[in-house]
């Protein structure tokens, strides 16, 4: 499973403040903390309005790199922020996300060629995330098509099916993972992404009920995840899902994540904290 | 998910002195505490040698059932045993285990035709389990010819198909998911029952492993699972499974569970020690 790291995103106070305050050292330490917990990707999210979203990103993304060898993830529906973004990375990124809406599609889609970088895909044409199965897979088809015409490979699409809460509907669990299920026998080649918290939204207990949730989108075929990397407990159902499975080869992942204290209770109260 | 009770097992050195010493208290709560704790059945294995069995599964079966109203799962390969034991019984029991052995089920599968109460078939002909899906399957169609040609119906049939660990083969949990799996497809209303904690034998962190492994097999069909219904992390780790796939409805359980402090993090400390 690869791991898109989530932490650095506007939207979250701490990180509004670092930017407003062009904090190099706080933002430089989110990104190495969550390269050394294993993530593949770093989201950036400037979370900023539209007319400063630009400068902001650019300023995140300069910053991270100076000290921190790792490809971005560049989250923003804006296209000129994303453009201006695709000169400054120095890996190529992740372009996170085009959805079924034709202005984001149309807007969007020419870069992910232009710069041949994978792309994130939300099952979603509006605002409103679709109820069922199908109509995500209708979105996902329409999708599909378009990327395909834009001569994009479909290795290079990362499908978000899209999680709703449990608490305002008992079968969103099921629904994300019927939906991978059949956009997989559709096309095989296509990888799947999501942030997986919002399940748990409005209940409590929520880190068992979000590790039980990876656990099973692994198993349904969900290979990345957006997720904060640091977080012991998710950090410790992937890796044992994983080993259940049989993708952790001799269980050397499991092992090492054991005697690196991964399981022990110190870290299990830091994250009950 | 159903829940077999798996602590009165003579082959434990506590329950074993219970049994030898007649201490009828010690069982009596041992029952009660599965029962509170959610468990459907009540294993119940004297352990000792054939010739004191029967007397000593008789003597657990009447002290537990003096007190504590749960319907027992009879746990003898001994036809002697298991015959006097549904004589003694008050409520219909579970039999625990035929296998593809011809003489365990010319002996047993009688027992089970002419008491008609579930049993537990498990996948094996001898004294190895099988490695491949393939041999299980095999074994289960046999067995389940046998049955039906008994006149018992499938859906009286809990199929063991049986955990290896995964220290050493680390397909083992796929294996035991896919012929969960296969079987379904073949026999549509058996259950599926395991104890899983052997897929963890050897390693570190065992009871991340065993969680993890409970959850996806839930997901894969198993309706019944052996276990100890006092561990609040497979209870957790269930409990969080059956609500992410749509199974709780109003998240009852999982909230109800909540408020009795399963989740909190002295019960977390409690298990840990």
């Amino acid at each position: 499973m690869k791991i898109i790291g989530e932490k650095i995103n506007g939207t979250r106070p701490r990180v509004a403040r670092a930017i407003q305050e062009r904090d190099s050292d706080f933002i430089i330490s989110l990104a190495q903390k969550q390269v050394d917990a294993g993530s593949t990707w770093l989201d950036v999210n400037a979370g900023t309005n539209p007319k400063e979203e630009p400068k902001d990103l650019l300023w995140l993304i300069e910053k991270i790199q100076s000290k921190v060898d790792a490809p971005i993830c560049l989250d923003s529906a804006n296209p000129k922020a994303l453009e201006a973004a695709l000169e400054t990375v120095k890996r190529t990124p992740m372009i996170n996300s085009i959805s079924g809406e034709p202005y984001r599609l149309g807007k969007i889609l020419p870069l992910v060629t232009k710069y041949d970088c994978p792309v994130i895909a939300l099952a979603m044409n509006g605002k409103k995330i679709p109820e069922t199965i199908e109509a995500r897979i209708d979105i996902i088809q329409k999708i599909i098509q378009t990327t395909r015409d834009s001569g994009i490979s479909d290795d290079q699409v990362y499908i978000d099916p899209l999680v709703m809460a449990i608490s305002t509907n008992i079968q969103s669990g099921q629904i994300f993972l019927d939906t991978i299920r059949a956009i997989r026998k559709l096309y095989p080649d296509v990888h799947f992404t999501a942030g997986l918290s919002n399940i748990s939204f409005g209940l409590p207990a929520r880190s068992y009920i979000n590790g039980a949730f990876l656990i099973l989108a692994l198993q349904a075929g969900l290979d990345c995840v957006i997720l904060d990397p640091t977080d012991q407990e998710m950090k410790a159902a992937l890796l044992s899902a994983e080993l259940v499975l049989g993708y952790d080869r001799y269980s050397l992942n499991f092992i090492r994540a054991y005697r690196s204290g991964l399981f022990s209770k110190d870290n299990i109260e830091i994250k009950l904290k």
